[in-house]
């Protein structure tokens, strides 16, 4: 019997993940960047016992039965295969966010799973072996290995494709203010939305222009360039929402409030306050900014009609084993 | 002296026009299909006289001094080239619909002054001759030629870029209902926003795919079938407007309130009301709907917080001379 306990955080992409090359495997069709979210804290325990009839999931202190359950079976049936070890495990995990702000849980989720799982079955995975586990559970759960800035490889094959850290969490102070505009739970999930990348017309072409972002990212986070970074993230995060949105069926993930804050953003930043926005398969908008300008970029969300709360964040580390 | 009028009508793109082959003669990426407005008029009457000193420009009573009679003097250039005719001309235009409610009237004014400025100026010009002059004043100008549903063929050189009727207005009896949403003018103009079409990473991949959507759109008006017209006319406005706000500079021409009735719009038609939205260069939203639906889909939209008011239209004839 072995326990193992992780500490995780949910990351931000800046250049973004859309689309497999494949499904099964999660090998995505373009590589992409983001920021780990330091306020933003997921621990997870694995206890593997010999004793244990099943796998199971307590989810903030809930026991899951459905699909939850389902995906983290599946994922522990991956971590069974690679050690050898045929326990079942006892899985909890806690967030410290709310579910319902529909801030993504399943990056920092399976990157605490892969890291307090290896280690429950006794495993001993480098950062690269635990970024390729946690990719197999959730995609953008492989940046949530490394520290700081992260940049996934797309890869071809499972061993080519993981993240490792560009810069790490004390390099740029950058601040994500997360404009909650819904408690929704969204329509379409990411991984049904990923199977439906490749119906746009636009997509291949999304796919094509990523190394030329992926650089002027990468480099705008080496040099600190806050203008670059900026335009580029609002760019690729209209470029994904562009693709989803002539889907078939088309994905559109924007509400009336995320298009009138982004639009507010995009005054803000002309009357020179470093804000950017960017936003995953979701409405809520991350409004990315320097340290200096996060408390007034908080205040300014909050009084925009429709922003629910505002969650505020620096830039995290990468998973941690606490046991 | 010679004096003509004629009464033409705007049209609204069910596949869109956005980027150009050729700026200066106004050969477009792509082809395009569109639907005249009956209710809407411009009526335009050109007098050459050899008396005259300059070309003059009169809009709704007003007389124009600005870009606007630069435009025209330019349009009258290409008359005096064609025919022969030195003569200066007075140009008279009036339309039925505010300027201020975001209705483009490029495409009637230029539509008409290319019957009225041709008649005038003594030349005697085919339909498909007077659809490639219109185009040179303003591109979708050359599909308010052409009666009711029409297709204007992208072409690669000024003799071959032309539009033409694939049925007449009373083959199908849609209606246009427009909800007004703002009457502020827009910022980017779409003579300039052209300019910008190449700079988005996806306008290509557009491009490449529309004649794939231009024949599905065809076969949609020949068959009378709305759910496939509705389809792809969504398809076609999230395209157009993926590339816009992926241009650089973005252009981002909805509003909260565009989206807003997007979205409502997309619900209706799961409930079984034949309606679908397509939007130009601006935040109105244009909702097409069969003739039966049109009081409710106006009733509807005028129930929608910000919509200021809804114009409507059936389907328009071609360009008709007066005099």
């Amino acid at each position: 019997m072995k326990t193992s306990t992780v500490l995780s955080h949910p990351n931000i992409a800046f250049i973004k993940y859309w689309g497999n090359r494949d499904n099964a495997l999660r090998i995505p069709a373009n590589g992409s960047i983001s920021m780990n979210l330091a306020s933003l804290e997921t621990r997870t325990s694995v206890e593997a016992n010999p004793e244990f009839q099943s796998d199971s999931l307590t989810l903030n202190g809930r026991k899951e039965t459905g699909t939850a359950l389902v995906r983290v079976q599946a994922f522990m049936d991956l971590l069974r295969e690679m050690s050898g070890n045929p326990y079942f495990a006892r899985v909890s995990s806690e967030n410290n966010f709310p579910q319902s702000t529909g801030i993504a849980s399943s990056a920092s989720g399976f990157a605490a799973l892969a890291a307090a799982g290896s280690k429950a079955f006794g495993l001993d995975l480098s950062e690269k072996e635990l970024s390729m586990l946690a990719r197999r559970g959730s995609g953008s759960a492989s940046r949530s290995i490394p520290d700081g800035f992260v940049e996934w490889h797309a890869g071809k094959k499972d061993a080519d494709s993981y993240a490792e850290s560009i810069a790490p969490a004390e390099h740029w102070e950058l601040w994500d203010c997360v404009a909650v505009v819904t408690d929704q739970p969204k329509k379409t999930g990411s991984t049904e939305g990923h199977l439906l990348a490749g119906t746009s017309p636009l997509q291949a072409a999304r796919v094509q222009d990523a190394p030329r972002r992926l650089e002027i990212c990468r480099n705008a986070i080496l040099k600190k360039n806050f203008e670059a970074l900026a335009d580029i993230i609002e760019l690729d995060s209209n470029l994904m929402h562009g693709v989803m949105m002539t889907s078939t069926p088309p994905l559109m993930y924007w509400s009336p409030k995320s298009l009138k804050i982004m639009q507010e953003v995009a005054k803000w930043r002309k009357k020179g306050i470093p804000a950017a926005y960017t936003l995953d398969a979701g409405p809520n908008v991350h409004v990315i900014c320097t340290k200096e300008y996060a408390d007034r970029v908080r205040a300014r969300l909050e009084k925009i009609p429709g922003v629910a709360r505002v969650l505020i964040s620096g830039v995290g580390s990468g998973v941690q084993v606490l046991l």
